[in-house]
This record gives structure tokens, C-alpha cells and sequence, in this order.
């Protein structure tokens, strides 16, 4: 339905229709319950339409009719249409450099299940982390909670690397081992681990961390309704998921936001990829903490340093400051180059901001570019440290939302998995 | 037909319709005249749909049919649908410090006719150009080659400033006095003037100048079916027009692509912006010219500098080698940001190009992210010097594309115009 590629394509009654299930299947997933009289207004087509639309997501499985349970006006009452959440699920994992989430998430995006490590950095190598991931996806796929005729509708996970759009090859990952995660088919591989010991034949998605949080802070976050934004979020590295003009920007390859790696002082320190002088050398966590004259690399520092300052620790105070004048400095550049309406601090910078909030405002509005940069908010994430792994399941969901029926009709005509969970 | 705006519209026949009749007269305006064949081929629609949507813009005036000039096939020759050329058209504007240059392009994107003025570079004030845009103008409308009906269906202004997409509002316009040219609604302006001296009605679309170069670019120049791409163009000032994702991004007010503001340098000089080693101060013409030891400013001596070195002038090479660095430090910048296809080097960014493109290219490629940046291409425009003023009259014509039954309709439905071209 996008006029995309040189705008060469009409478009069909067929896809229309699809279009048009999209639409609602997407509607109730982001909002929940939703009236049809609501859904006739919000979607702009007429009663007889969304009846016909919901009959269709029905048969399929995906929504189903409730009375409201309350009716005080006149008339008959409208039928309210809802997500099976618990029918129709997501599997999502996040990976990072010292944790291994996962959650089994419901259409309509709650958190149904979830299981997850939390460990000492380490150079874990992808076959360790494919085994939690295995264990905890056998764990949550066990639950009795699951109805029968219950189905995953795809599968997301979120990695802190530059990930290949075409094929969800990791190309760069900057914080885990090289030799063993890089250029790795991640997707290729979860997927085969998921046939062969679980018989989940679902489509697996591979997404950068940041850019799965801004997707997920604009589904049902702080950013609903926000067309242009960026997530910015720091660990050991820093990167930014970007959305522009309400559409997640991938780049011509996936690539696109990685902040981190913008040189902004060519006479400072050796990055680890190779450049001089790039934000992340900066601003983040080592750097944060060599400026406050911690060295230990617990995560807890960055937030300690924070609590530090603001009870006017001089050391903290000025350390916080100096952090707060490179983050500024690259915000700006961010704000300048990108235009968002909303800068979103995720990770670490979530826990600096309420200490250097005023620093990075102060610096958007100075000099000429500051009307320019004046609308723009700065806030913290509303899903937490949630964000990523929502993101994931987001993803998961994409196919089944932008082809509701089609996608049905594929996995019903899939050969039976050879395997089941035990 | 775009699903923006937190995916709640669905879509009527009215739209499908809408939709399908834009695409087709866009894609004869990008493409030129095109048989009934191929555009069912290309729009993947059917003959009978085709054939229905061509009778609709035919009698709208805004194609017209005809029998292909030769026919060797069997069977019926296909008919050819041409953009009416000559009687749809748009007027383009592009005004710069030191220049002032109106055309006049019909449907299909052929300038037909232009003026133009090239001066040394002042702080002319906005009376003043608005009285050469008007002598222009009127010189254009009076031309004997437009045929009677022939209408203007769009009026395009391309700005070096930033521009406020709500109302065409000048927000930054560092290279012209702002006193004079600051927070001037350049669109409103030149609507009462246009219809005030001439009776033309047409909607009138102000842009920021790289952002104009962009579109221009990616319709009918150097980056025909290129999805992502940065336009960047240098002259007293550096800016780029970003296209992501097929779309062109303007960020959330239309100021999007500073990137000349983003800060690569913060020991280096102070910019006009205010701000501390903006990428402008290092590679803008002042930086270029300063290095190369010419003060002059006069645009003839980057051309000089590049044959210059070229020709093994040691302190030419060493000039160039300098800015090149700096160049390239920025365009690593832009690459790693917005993962483009390809990069645009515009305006004299085009003129240093062949000197230093290996110097770019060496290094997007060192260090660990050369992976995620190999793949870009670094081009010069397609159009040469013309890309922003073809860009200026396709913003102009988008209205028409967007919607062209609804818009000859409500053309035809205005009062008629208390004056004429003389």
C-alpha cells in the first residue's frame, strides 16, 4: 500500500482489503478492545466495512466480539473487537553482553511469560547463549497458562549490533566476541533451532537493540503519535534507533542511527573501531566512570554517580558535568541533523539524565540553530528497561500484521514440524 | 495511502482511486510518454484499469494519447500516454546569495523556459529579489509558446535556509540578513504577489535548497529507484536533503539534514551559528579558499584549486588534502548515520569531488565499521547546477501528482483572478 520505489505501483481491490485488515488487526493490537462504532470513526471507513472486516479476522482466530460490559447509551450496543492475546503469541528475546531475556508476548503486546539471566559481563559466545535462549523458550512454551490451538506468530530478538536487513546477518557487533558472533545469520539460526527442537516454524526477526526501542517506545510507550524521533540508548557502546516520518529508518542495508561511531573530537581518544574521536569514547559507560573515578564496571556506578552528584559530592558534580557537555554536544548534532520531535534516553543515559537534562537544553537553544531546535522533548523511556524486548515482539508481530489472513493461510498450509515440545 | 500517523486510517474506493490516478501521471511525469503496455505492466494494474484512469486525467487535460510512432508488433498498437507538457506547468524559483533564477517547467520535468541572474554575492534584501522573481515571472507568462488553456499547476521556491514546513516560514537563513529575510512566510508572500500581479492561484511550495537537489535527484536524476540516499551541497554554507526509506525526510518541522551544524570539531572556530567547530567552518568555502591561500571569494577559484593540485601543485595538493580530510571525516559521519546508498556531493563539494573522492572513500572504509559502509556509492548530481531548481518544480508540482482529479476541480472551481499578464 506504499507508493514507494519510484511510485510505480497501483493498487488492487485485494489490496485493499488487505490494507484495510492491516489496519484493524493493528488498530486493537496497539490500543486493545476497541468498539467498532470507535474503529468506524478511527479508521475512517463505514459500519458495514469494519463488520466485514472483523467477521474476517474472526474466522481467522485473531480478534474475537465481546458485549461491552457496560451500556448506558441508547440503541444497540457496539460490539467491542479484541486481540487473542493469549492465543496468538510472539516470542521475544533480548540479547546483550550480560544478560538473556525471554517473554512470550500476547497480540496487544502484554508480557505473558517471561524468563530471563542476568550475569557478569563476559564474551559469551553465540552457542552459550542459544542454549538459555533454547532453555527458556522450552520453559515458556510448557506453560499450562497456553490454551489449546494457541500459535506463535513469529519470533524477534534484539542484539546490540548492526544487523543486515536483507537476511538478519550480524555485521558489526562492537561489545561481543568478533570471531564467534560476527557475521553470524542469526535469524537463519534461531529459526532452524526453533523448528528442529520446538517445531515453531514462525518468521524470526533480527533487529538492533536501539531500533526495536524506538519502535516499541512509539507502538505503546512515551512516543505514541510521534512521527520523528530518536531513541538513544548507552551500555558499554551507544547507538539510536531513529523514526522518521513515522517510519523506522533502516538505511539502505539496517544500518542507519549508529550515533555512537559520529566522529566529534578527531583529537581524542582511539575508539574501538579503529576511529579517533567518535561519542561513544565520549559518553560511554568507561567513560562515565573513568570520569568519576570508578573503574569497576558495574552498571550500578553510573546510577551511584548520579545519587552522588545530586546530593553535591564536588568530585561527582563535576564529573557528571563533564559527561553532561560531550552528551549535550552530541544531541545536538543529533537534534540538528534529524529534526525530531522527541530525543528518548534509554540505557545509562536514562539514569544521567535527570542530572544533565538542563545541560542538553541549554545547549539546543543556544546560538541561531536554537529556534530550530526549540520543540523538540527530551524524556526517558516509558516502557523502561522493557523497551528492547517489546521492540522485539513488535517485530515478531509484523508479518501477521501486515498480511492478517495471508499469513493465516501460510501457516495453515505448512507441513506438520516434525517435533513438538515435549 | 501512506498507513502514518499510528496506522488508523483505512481506505475507501474514493482513495484506491485517488491513489491510482496519482500513480499513473507520475510515473508518465517521471518517465515520459509511456504505452498503455507498460504501464499495466509497471503499475500492476489491468488494461481495462489503466485504460479507465487514462480516460479520467485525459479529460482532465493532463495527458493526452497518441499511436506510438512505430508499431511493429501484431495485434492493436498500444496507445502511448503523454504528459501535456506544454499546457500543465509549474514555476520554479531558486534564490541563493548571489544569484536570482526563474523557469518555467511543464508537466514531464523539461524546463522550458528560464531566466536568470548572477551577481556577486550581497546582502540583497528580500524586496529585491522579489522584484527580479516578478520580472521574470512576468517575462515567462508572456511567452508566445504557451498555448491557450495552459495553466500553472504549482509555484516552487528553493531557499538556502531553513524552512518551516508547516507554513513555509524562513526559520535560519545563515547566508542572507536575517534581519531582513528572518521569519519571512517566503510562501505567503509570493502566493499575494503571484495573484495580486498575475492572477495565478496556483499553491505555492517553499524548500530548503539541498533538500529540493535531493528529490531532484532521485525523480529523474542520478538517483533514479535509490531509496536512500544524502544530497549534501556546499557553498558559503553546507547542508544535505536526506531521502530514507523512499521518503523524503524532513524531520518534524521541516529542518532536517544541518548537517554543515553538526559539531566535528569542538577545539576549531567559532561558526556563524554560534556553536564551536561546526563541519561548515572546516570544509565551506571560506575554509576552502583560506586554505588554499585565496581570499577572494570568488566561486571560480575552488575549480582553480582543484586543477591546481591536479596539475602537481605542491601547496594546491596539500591544501586539498586537508579539506579533503576534513570532508571526509563528515561524510564517515553522514554514512554511519543514515546508512545511504549513495552520497551526492552537490554545489562545489561537486568541483572538489574528483580530487578527494579516494580520500573519502579510503575512509569509510578503515576500521571495524568499513563493513556497514563499503557498499555506498559517491556520486556527483545528475543534473549538474540544475538539480535544485528541477527539485523547486517538483515540490511545485506535487499537489497536481498528489491528487490530480481533485485538484483540476478545485482549480476550475476558484473565482477568476482580478488580473492577468498584461
Amino acid at each position: 500500500m506504499r507508493a514507494r520505489k519510484g511510485f510505480t505501483y497501483g493498487v488492487t481491490q485485494e489490496e485493499l482489503r488487505r490494507h484495510n485488515l492491516s489496519t484493524l488487526l493493528r488498530y486493537v493490537h496497539q490500543h486493545g478492545p476497541t468498539s467498532r462504532a470507535v474503529l468506524t470513526a478511527s479508521m475512517n471507513l463505514n459500519r458495514s466495512t469494519i463488520g466485514a472486516l472483523t467477521a474476517d479476522l474472526s474466522s481467522a482466530g485473531l480478534v474475537e466480539e465481546e458485549l461491552p460490559g457496560q451500556h448506558l447509551g441508547a440503541g444497540r450496543p457496539s460490539l467491542v473487537v479484541v486481540p487473542r492475546a493469549a492465543h496468538v503469541y510472539a516470542l521475544a528475546y533480548m540479547i546483550g553482553v550480560d544478560f538473556v531475556v525471554a517473554a512470550r508476548v500476547g497480540l496487544g503486546g502484554q508480557v505473558l511469560d517471561r524468563r530471563e539471566l542476568y550475569r557478569p559481563r563476559g564474551d559469551y559466545d553465540l552457542e552459550d547463549v542459544m542454549g538459555h535462549l533454547e532453555r527458556f523458550t522450552g520453559e515458556l512454551l510448557s506453560s499450562e497458562d497456553i490454551p489449546p490451538g494457541a500459535f506463535c506468530a513469529g519470533v524477534g530478538a534484539a542484539v546490540p549490533a548492526a544487523v543486515r536487513n536483507s537476511d538478519g546477518m550480524l555485521r558489526f557487533v562492537p561489545n561481543m566476541n568478533w570471531d564467534d558472533w560476527g557475521d553470524a545469520p542469526l535469524g537463519d539460526i534461531l529459526h532452524r533451532r526453533l523448528v528442529e527442537t520446538f517445531g515453531i516454524q514462525a518468521p524470526v526477526a533480527v533487529g538492533n537493540d536501539a531500533d526495536l526501542g524506538a519502535l516499541a517506545e512509539r507502538t505503546r510507550g512515551v512516543a505514541v503519535g510521534c512521527d520523528d524521533l530518536v531513541y538513544i540508548v548507552g551500555e558499554v557502546g551507544v547507538g539510536a534507533g531513529v523514526i522518521a516520518g513515522g517510519e523506522a529508518m533502516s538505511g539502505h542495508d539496517g544500518y542507519a542511527g549508529e550515533v555512537g561511531h559520529m566522529v566529534v573530537n578527531p583529537s581524542g581518544r582511539l575508539c574501538r573501531c579503529g576511529a579517533r574521536g567518535c561519542w561513544e569514547t565520549e559518553i560511554g559507560e568507561p567513560a562515565i566512570l573513568a570520569a568519576a573515578g570508578h573503574a569497576d564496571g558495574r552498571r550500578a556506578t553510573v546510577a551511584e554517580l548520579v545519587a552522588e552528584a545530586a546530593a553535591g559530592d564536588e568530585k561527582s558534580v563535576r564529573a557528571l558535568e563533564h559527561i553532561g557537555g560531550w552528551i549535550a554536544l552530541g544531541v545536538a548534532n543529533i537534534v540538528t541533523v534529524f529534526n525530531p520531535s522527541m530525543v528518548i534516553f534509554g540505557g545509562l543515559f536514562g539514569d544521567v539524565f535527570p542530572g544533565i537534562q538542563g545541560q542538553i537544553r541549554t545547549n539546543l537553544l543556544s546560538g541561531s540553530l536554537g529556534v530550530v531546535r526549540e520543540g523538540v522533548r527530551l524524556v526517558t523511556p516509558g516502557l523502561g528497561a522493557d523497551s528492547t524486548l517489546i521492540g522485539a515482539a513488535e517485530k515478531a508481530f509484523e508479518p501477521l500484521l501486515a498480511d492478517p489472513l495471508g499469513f493465516v493461510s501460510a501457516m495453515a498450509a505448512m507441513p506438520a514440524p516434525s517435533s513438538r515440545v515435549p
